[in-house]
């Protein structure tokens, strides 16, 4: 083996500019739906149930694309409402609704009940912890297993805590770790005993067809077993096609109950004349079916498996015998999670910058931006090109090594 | 004349089925904007200065296109940005924010200030009412005149009331009266004494380009004139192609202050990952230029103006030496206002239903849904076809001259 610091200096001389920082497809990803750009085409405005799509109107999204997805995120097509581009947002206005308005169940709106906490499975998704940040909600971590967060933990916590309003779920190849949520945790989430009766389930399926191998992996269906368990009201189930069709210019899903949807679309109607379902009908008119979604996965499927087993094999490669390092191998979704010994993940991205290749900054699958162990780093490589990836996690393995030697 | 209620028995035999309620493009206006549904095309997804439309980011909203509308709404290019659909949304949001995160130049955020009241112009926008009741902010009725705002009244209400936190404005062509505010206006508006520190000016020039006749009005630049008085974070000035491309599927504008834009990107960064950038190109491309939009919205005016004729010649055959009854011949916008005698409006907008002519509720020209007059009856002539109009109309008078007769 080379001496690291040796190793580390060679690295910088090279003067990369290289970025595992970001969950977004790359420009070939974004090529496979060319077509959508040419849609619906002049005098093609009307969907076949006889919309047309040009004009105000149509709250819950056009009929034909909800249709489509329905089945993919798992929500009963009338239960589900197709939006504008961002699942985010979808998110962040349902919470602002509870915050401003009580939801179904809720004694009262959110502003108003003094402390309002939600559960932050980690590591988790930074973005989940900004929405709540913003809008005053409380994060408490809860640690993450491998078939979804410790339930025993978030059965006891959730039991005695009324003002504990929620909890964040990516139920499939979560964000960063790719973990699935076995059928019991999604069992013993749809049932369990809240203090709160107005406690949500933010269940954030951002990765429902985003299968890395064949084995395409089905998770259980939150929304019924929610109400099979008498809590119908409990789940808000989100899904988008940023990451199917195009990133900034998809279309956003929210599924639940009816009530949780007449809510919705009740306060949503005093916020806007209806979503663009003119993108509705485009996305229709090019995915087609459930299959054809599918089938587009697929081709995104392998234009990314060879860059996440890039990242595998030079992980590998480095440290398979290494104690302390380990990583996740995910069946599908967007990032790896590289764990380090405590102490020096953050260590490792500050060596990484200074090298040129940037990473996302350690403590951000964490609440608050802190992770107390300083250990875990996402790793995002959908987006460089394949020699990129190459050149970026061959950098990261020197710099974890010179980490570990300088420990 | 007839006798009013032979011609109205014979006006509920016609069984008519119209409608007057909705401030709609019609089909052939949408069609005006048909190559849209064919851009950008596919392989033109990279904007003339670069950007890469299909992919996240870009929260203020592509450059070309602000460029484009920056002077039409008045605002500087750099201080505009360009959204998703819906203007009303951006409303929304801008009060959502305000409530939950305290505004540049505010002590407090507005759901920690005890009340919050909006000034309402009365007549105006229902869709402006509904965004506050939904918000819990109360509303205070002020008079229009053929100038804006009752300015008197207005500034004594913000001179003496701190928990007075704004005022909504409709400045050009306004809905439904079609007022145009006077430069004297705009500067007193810009420039008043308010016991709020914080108060906004909610200027939703959504008719800036709506013109009905050659006389293409221009108004104040409110920007320019808070800034002047030393009030630049006063006003939040809103506009959206809905009623200039297509209505469900356009791009709204929020222009203010670099200190309210700051803000207001910087929170809006924790709700989505930034608006359809496609779309921001579709209408770049298909609108080119400030010049282009006016050429487009000409189009407009050739399709609607007739129908605003139509509803002058009907209202002035019958009414012209009637007392009491009176109507607004606007020079722009997308509205008409029937005046008829104190207490006849529900009255003849009863009449109506039953003849099978669907008219805007009486009272939803005011907060709360109550006009205290009953006198004011908001007309709608751009979606039905012109015969369509010519029948309406017919009937609108039919019901006016049974409810006067009957008084």
């Amino acid at each position: 083996m080379t001496d690291p610091a040796a190793a580390y200096e060679e690295l910088k001389a090279q003067g990369l500019k290289l970025d595992l920082t970001r969950g977004k497809p790359s420009s070939e990803q974004l090529d496979l739906a060319a077509p959508m750009l040419d849609l619906p085409g002049a005098g093609h405005h009307v969907s076949p149930k006889g919309t047309d799509t040009r004009n105000y109107g149509g709250g819950q999204g056009l009929p034909e694309l909800r249709e489509i997805f329905a089945p993919l995120v798992q929500v009963p097509v009338e239960q589900l409402i197709a939006s504008n581009n961002s699942s985010l947002e979808l998110m962040h206005d349902t919470l602002v609704h509870a915050l401003l308005s009580p939801l179904p169940g809720a004694p009262t709106r959110w502003v108003d009940a003094g402390r309002v906490a939600f559960l932050a499975p980690v590591p988790g998704y930074d973005r989940h912890y900004g929405v709540c940040e913003r809008l005053g909600i409380e994060l408490l971590p809860v640690p993450m297993t491998e078939s979804g967060p410790d339930m025993d933990e978030v059965e006891r916590l959730v039991a005695g805590d009324p003002s504990i309003k929620g909890i964040w779920c990516v139920p499939k190849y979560s964000n960063p770790d790719g973990v699935v949520y076995s059928d019991e945790t999604v069992r013993r989430l749809a049932s369990m005993e809240t203090a709160a009766p107005d406690f949500r389930i933010m269940w954030d399926n951002a990765y429902a067809v985003h299968h890395l191998t064949s084995d395409e992996i089905e998770i259980a269906d939150v929304l019924a077993l929610a109400a099979e368990a008498g809590n119908p009201d409990r789940p808000f189930v989100f899904g988008s096609t940023s990451k199917i069709t195009l990133a900034g210019s998809g279309v956003a899903f929210l599924g639940a109950s009816q009530a949780n949807v007449d809510w919705w679309l009740a306060l949503t109607s005093k916020r806007t004349i209806g979503p663009d379902k003119v993108n509705h009908l485009r996305h229709a008119l090019f995915l087609r079916d459930a299959a054809g979604v599918r089938a587009h996965m697929a081709a995104h499927r392998e234009l990314i498996a060879p860059k996440f087993a890039m990242v595998q094999r030079l992980l590998s490669d480095a440290f398979s015998d290494t104690e302390g390092v380990t990583w996740t191998e995910p069946k599908g979704g967007y990032f790896v999670s590289l764990v380090v010994p405590d102490g020096l993940a953050s260590e490792v991205v500050r060596l990484a910058k200074e090298a040129g290749i940037a990473l996302t900054p350690a403590g951000a699958t964490h609440p608050y931006g802190k992770d107390p162990q300083d250990a875990v780093i996402r790793l995002a490589p959908t987006l460089p090109p394949l020699d990129e990836i190459e050149r970026a996690m061959a950098g990261v393995v020197t710099c974890v090594q010179l980490a570990l030697a300088r420990r």
